[in-house]
């Protein structure tokens, strides 16, 4: 019997095995491309070709049909084993392309013709590997409620400035899905998404991504100067400051892919350990079992609260259809997310830790996967849309029954 | 959505709602069984009319059917929630129960006849309320794996001398099931089980139970003193100083249950501390919502476990009769039912103390059920089979494929 | 060399020495005065009789003139390996003392006539061994800058009405010093003490002190209905709701001795350990040793910390009359015994627990002292002046430059 | 008040204040050199004209007379604020150059004129900046006790082979003490000490330290083959396999520098954080006054525990002379030194963790010296002699009274 996490549909079980494929080669050149800050684009060529990168859209539109958040997290949790940085690039991009297939769906109910016109747009791109995406929120200074890029009229157009950070992603995406404020006539805001295609005038992707870790993962500068799109390209979602339904969806179901790839990095840490203390004969002495045992219950932990949610996730989508509307249940949803990404997020430190520990200083060179490991594990709790602190408000008063809102 | 456990089977939902119906009762006396170190007897009894005794017991015996080794430990939990106690006595009694019933279908698998007669009988005295039982392991100065207390040949049947402790649900059990060393032809021993009824000759249930905590648990010492049993009752069950495939089950069958008590006992804490500070208006303390948060996220992660190592439990069960041999995955799955243990007993005793320390001092007295909760919760990582140290042990050399032997 | 603290003036050695030889009578009854939650009135007794009870008070006026609080400190923390109620009792009555010794060395500074007599009355008193005194400051509800008990006007002298709890000492004090509000003429109220003698109509010293640890400690309810005290037995201190210089210094050098006292608890807890574990031989083991190792490291910090602090007071203490004014240099000092006090209660607790975990079980039985240890040594969090979360927004504040003002 | 660490003596108050200077400059280039991976000679250089290099060096032989252990431990932790990776190359120097002043003053006392030669000439080159030196000790697959590098008869000399790794400050290292094993007449080992100069034919110091942290710190490989030294360049001292009381001088003096030099990464990331809080206007957050809170509180622990182990230190060099018995209080002293060094690198390691955290992401990037401290700070657990589980091991063993052998 082994625990690690499991599919539990059909098209899901295809997915992960495509996905440990995959892990296997980029390992081999996860290395390099952290040491040179370089964007594996041929890792998203490869997932391309595979169909990995078409994973959630459904068959009709030439993807695998994997509906399952759960199965999806698994994914990121396989291709985190061999290169972190490439897992939370692709997650950007695949919890986007599902978010997309769920308006689809919305639309078909709701008998909206547009959008279900829009929709099949995306999904037949991101199904014939057109599209590559990525959504832009994060902005220095600000949370995601309050986005200071701003889309303004312009004719029958708007124009965007801002500047966003942390864009994984970015080198090789087309379709940027952009977070910005629209001004409206009481001189407030709304909350609006910019659809933003690769080489429109006045966006520039800084090639400037330089951290401790995940250096692979193109996270760069994304720089709007009135960059001008259509009318069409834009969508003001809702009230401006709070968590729609569909922003708190975003949120919820975007995470856990995040989340898996950070126990993929834990995973892939224990497992090298245990090979390397087996061949230097050390796994008999007691101090070694036991840090070995602490990571097995930690990874144990780490598990079982992954699969659980994402068993939730797919219940709660299953049963709810997208709206702007956020119900209780989905504040309690993404509690229970967000305590699984606050467990998994630390736990996955500390195992690294150990490992690092148990390799006896040799795990602290460079030439060691290990020291990479334990850079890029570390960037796991400053992964949007809550800091561990954020986490603790929100989860507090959710818990206790309060208005889920986060000091600013 | 709420995200306390729930159970998976039908019959299992019968028996969470009775199991909390009689919680509610249970938790009105506990303060007092706790002050005076009294067994709760009415609750045994309570528990026999209501079924809930009987529960592993198939409906053709009169028992409730609840087959799955999930719901059968969540039962145990919400029980712990009213007085953990009860539960832990209790679970004394139904692993026990369940146990027999797997022996029974084994039995019946393999054509054993008289086996079969044996554990029918004792089915239907479980079914029919009218056998108590539990087992006594624990002795000071030893490990389970080799008990002192010996059965020795006198004539056609065998004299038992020994002193067992931790005798939980001794005050009223009738039918102990008691581990022994029988000493064989070269010298050495043979390890046993010995059925001895409660008023047998020789055998002392000795009324001196009297603990920091789980001190309405009638854990006292058992001493047996050339106490005379027939030849049947007997069983020598494999050999010495091993874990057998049967003795494995047990460990990891009966310790789910006794997992989820300490459960409930922190899922009791949590909701008197949020009543607490509701009630005197801290809820809006960002330390108060700091703390009820990291509470939620050890609850979370100790649900997930619950959850996942019961679904294996029952997995296991299925796809495996009882046997004397240990499959490797039956050593997979003890190690995952340990680092289930190792994370629920250490996050049980952390909430409590998180809620003690929102008392503000309140819960530090006597009178608040924190003051109870606090010394019961503690006992959570004494419960055999393995101490914490010895659970890393295991864990750590199942992971490394090792031989999982644990040092003396 | 042996790493526990030692004192750091000549009478402070006579002083540890005498607490040592009390403490290892003491450690005799400390179990059945646990049991019996009585208070230990033979130790005070004891105490007076050889001197320690008058241990701060100058030679001139009977008493040991110990003046450095780093030395009574450590005598606190000796006591505390006996039996930590009597320590956190007589801490009560020294620190009293201690303070009395230096209004009266700041009194006679300034020239104040009439407080050098008050002043001197109390130290005679004390260094006789006629007095026994308590501060009773803790009210249910609200916080010890703000106390609801009220001193109302009644011609030439004043009503007290309210209610106290945690009044440790209260059984055997003779002169209690009680924390009230007084109301001013611009129906606000300015802060005062009380000074109340045993036995004065109207103040009530309830006998119902009954809580899961330090159950030796007398902390009993005293509750005060129109009792009525003299005009001199008033003094108004100051302003309401702020910590003057006074109350500051009241909480800063009234804390090391209770800090001390629970590493008193926490050394006694490893030595018990170590004779258990070496008796059982069980050292050779890895993770006894482990543990120990932890602990040993966990007390090297904590006697370090009281070590510094201690020293730091002293010099504080040198440097400075007593005052209103309360100095940043204050507020520094008390951030370091905050900071101290934060390290040594939540050590203390884990050493006791790591050696409850050691103990196998047995450690969880009543009779072993590590049973009570394990209760007693949780109280330390609840001393005042600041629950852990007020200590860590006091810290916080202080070690940012902001106003230390605490949340109610 | 201000509860840095403060020298204990006059020559120490102006080291510290040099070592404030110099850590000022080399913060500058802290960054550049961590970013090259290359070796800061300017300031070692810087460093020798200060005469910071010749602290240890009694002013007759041109140094500052620093004889205090304690007081050099603080210039490492001053040192180690502006630049870590110079900090524990300083200290291989320093610490090896007051062992050379001990020497010297236990060769006056015991009259050994060729000691008292040999020691001069060396505090004579340190003392004129003439000398650099470190220790050569750690070789790839075995420990301190059992080198592999071995010094073999070759006519009045001595061949050197082996391979030695860690070689901190080896760059510009003109004088290397190189732990060797020499083979005796009965196919045994003696340990030894070869002192090899730069340049020596067969020695090759590569230039291959590329690591996770400490970048700059120069600790290349260093390679000797068939490289031959004079017969006075050998100094055979003692039996092999144990730890002789020079061995363990050697390790417990010069720990304490180490250690500190952690210290002073958490300090710079502390200050570092809250001058960035404070900019950000976040200082008023209750989640960022609790962090800061741990940090400072963790900062306390730390800097009580090496000042109370500095001046131990202190104590025992002045009571003992040098020798080549280890008598039990030296053990216990070591014992001391490891606790201290266990709480202070875990403690470094977790301030820095809450301060990146509190940099809400900024700190994740290059640019911040967070990102270097993160790594630098993780060194510490395997720094000489003993990585953490060697610790327990060591503590536990001496606390328990048993012989402190460490498991190979």
């Amino acid at each position: 019997m082994n625990f690690e996490l499991k599919p539990v549909t059909e098209p899901g079980q295809r997915l992960v095995a495509l996905a440990e494929e995959h892990a296997a080669d980029f390992a081999t050149r996860a290395d390099q491309h952290d040491r040179e800050g370089s964007f594996p684009a041929e890792n998203i060529e490869a997932m391309q070709k595979s169909g990995l990168m078409a994973a959630p859209v459904p068959e009709e539109f030439g993807g695998m049909g994997v509906d399952a958040v759960h199965d999806l997290g698994l994914c990121m949790g396989r291709v985190g084993r061999g290169d972190a940085s490439t897992a939370i690039a692709t997650n950007m991009h695949l919890s986007s392309a599902w978010a997309v297939n769920r308006t689809h769906k919305a639309a078909a109910a709701a008998g909206d013709a547009q959008l279900i016109t829009a929709t099949e747009g995306l999904l037949g791109g991101i199904g014939s590997a057109a599209l590559v995406t990525c959504v832009l929120g994060t902005e220095p200074g600000t949370d995601l409620r309050h986005p200071l890029t701003e889309a303004t009229r312009d004719g029958d157009g708007w124009l965007l400035n801002g500047h966003k950070i942390f864009g994984t992603m970015s080198p090789v995406t087309n379709l940027f899905f952009v977070v910005v404020r629209v001004p409206d006539e009481d001189g407030g805001y709304r909350a609006g998404i910019a659809f933003v295609l690769r080489g429109t005038a006045g966006m520039d992707v800084k090639d400037n991504w330089d951290a401790l870790g995940m250096r692979a993962s193109g996270s760069h500068d994304v720089v709007f100067k009135d960059c001008r799109i259509p009318e069409a390209s834009l969508v003001a979602r809702g009230e401006w400051g709070t968590l729609t339904g569909q922003a708190l969806e975003t949120g919820v179901f975007g995470t856990i892919g995040l989340v898996a790839a950070f126990l993929g990095i834990a995973e892939a840490a224990q497992d090298h350990i245990i090979e390397l203390v087996t061949t230097r004969h050390k796994a008999e002495r007691a101090s070694v079992q036991q840090a070995i045992a602490e990571n097995e219950i930690d990874l144990a932990a780490c598990r079982a609260m992954i699969a659980r949610t994402g068993v939730a996730l797919d219940a709660y989508a299953a049963a709810h259809h997208l709206s702007q509307d956020a119900p209780a249940e989905l504040h309690d949803l993404h509690k229970d997310m967000q305590c699984t990404k606050s467990v998994v997020n630390r736990k996955a430190i500390e195992i690294v830790d150990r490992a690092l520990t148990l390799s006896g200083g040799s795990g602290y060179l460079s030439k060691s996967p290990l020291s990479r490991m334990y850079r890029d594990v570390r960037a796991g709790p400053f992964m949007q849309p809550f800091s561990p602190n954020e986490a603790f408000e929100y989860i507090g008063k959710v818990t206790l029954g309060l208005e889920p809102e986060i000091e600013r």
